[in-house]
């Protein structure tokens, strides 16, 4: 996606080798026309995949499930990194650790927002480790449904959470994917250009 | 806002007389048709206020905020309750206290995203005592930025916190506000029809 990759080329910024910090438009300050834009693309790449439901992980996979939910007409649900009081309820439940934050939480989603027969798409902010998709991905099979897909807004393609993704099968669509940081500056996979 | 109460009279579900869960379209799974609606009318009650930045607090307030933000044409940014390891640079920070979660969070924007000269909208899913809105508003204070509008999708009037913000000079706009839990139905503040 063109769009976002200049506006990372000229807001994102490098911290040492596998660090991209873009919270100037996408998981901090958010640049709400950038996400409609972001929600039409995922929309559009996975247009015929059936999705019934989107799945996504709080917070910062919020903004570009909504707007992908919005395109594809369809409710969207994000997972809780820490059961609220009121989540009193049966729940699917996955551990999922964040290398960035250093830290481990209980992903949870209620049993009543993920049925059996869903055809679920996964969106998330970023993709390094493959932690949190696959958790979800996870969460998806506990509830018998089925994961058609699952849409990155940032791949870093250095780190192995894509490759280990796709081959296990699921439709990985990213909107941007890095090949390397190098003296600061971001190096994207070279990609034939979709019509 | 006829079409959210009218969705939480059919869904919401009250736990004894303080508590309204609403997690089949707002704060666990989202109707994103429905939240495009709540941000057409907070961008409609605060069309006048001139509007530069909007500003909530992950995650509940996270979808809100975006569509409004869309609506208004202005960039979204929400307030962390964690550091993550990548905000290493100068923050505003204050303590939020949540009821709901019995939890005290330092809540975190950094600096550049939160200048002085700000026409800030505050937006948030739920008002009860008041202690989310107050500390973002405390944040604007700090960066020497202007609080001109306070936007909540349900208030909990029976509770104290709108009364409190609403003394202190801020315009609070509540698209459903709650008088009364009565015999498991939830009771409205009765309004004067808007034109």
């Amino acid at each position: 996606m063109e769009l976002l990759k200049q506006r990372i080329r000229e807001e994102g910024h490098v911290l040492g080798d596998k660090v991209l910090k873009v919270d100037s438009f996408l998981n901090h300050q958010i640049d709400p026309v950038l996400m409609m834009e972001i929600g039409d693309e995922f929309a559009r790449r996975f247009a015929e995949a059936g999705v019934t439901k989107i799945l996504t992980i709080e917070s910062s996979g919020i903004a570009a499930a909504l707007t992908t939910a919005l395109k594809l007409n369809v409710k969207m649900v994000f997972a809780r990194k820490k059961k609220s009081a009121l989540m009193n309820e049966e729940a699917y439940v996955t551990k999922v650790h964040s290398f960035t934050k250093n830290e481990t939480n209980e992903v949870t989603v209620l049993k009543k927002f993920l049925g059996a027969g869903e055809k679920v798409l996964i969106i998330d902010d970023f993709l390094a480790n493959g932690e949190a998709a696959a958790g979800l991905a996870y969460l998806v099979e506990q509830a018998g449904s089925e994961v058609v897909g699952i849409g990155i807004v940032i791949e870093k393609a250095f780190q192995d959470g894509g490759r280990r993704l796709r081959e296990k099968g699921f439709k990985v669509e990213s909107l941007a994917r890095i090949a390397a940081f190098s003296d600061g500056k971001v190096q994207f996979v070279e990609e034939s250009v979709k019509a």
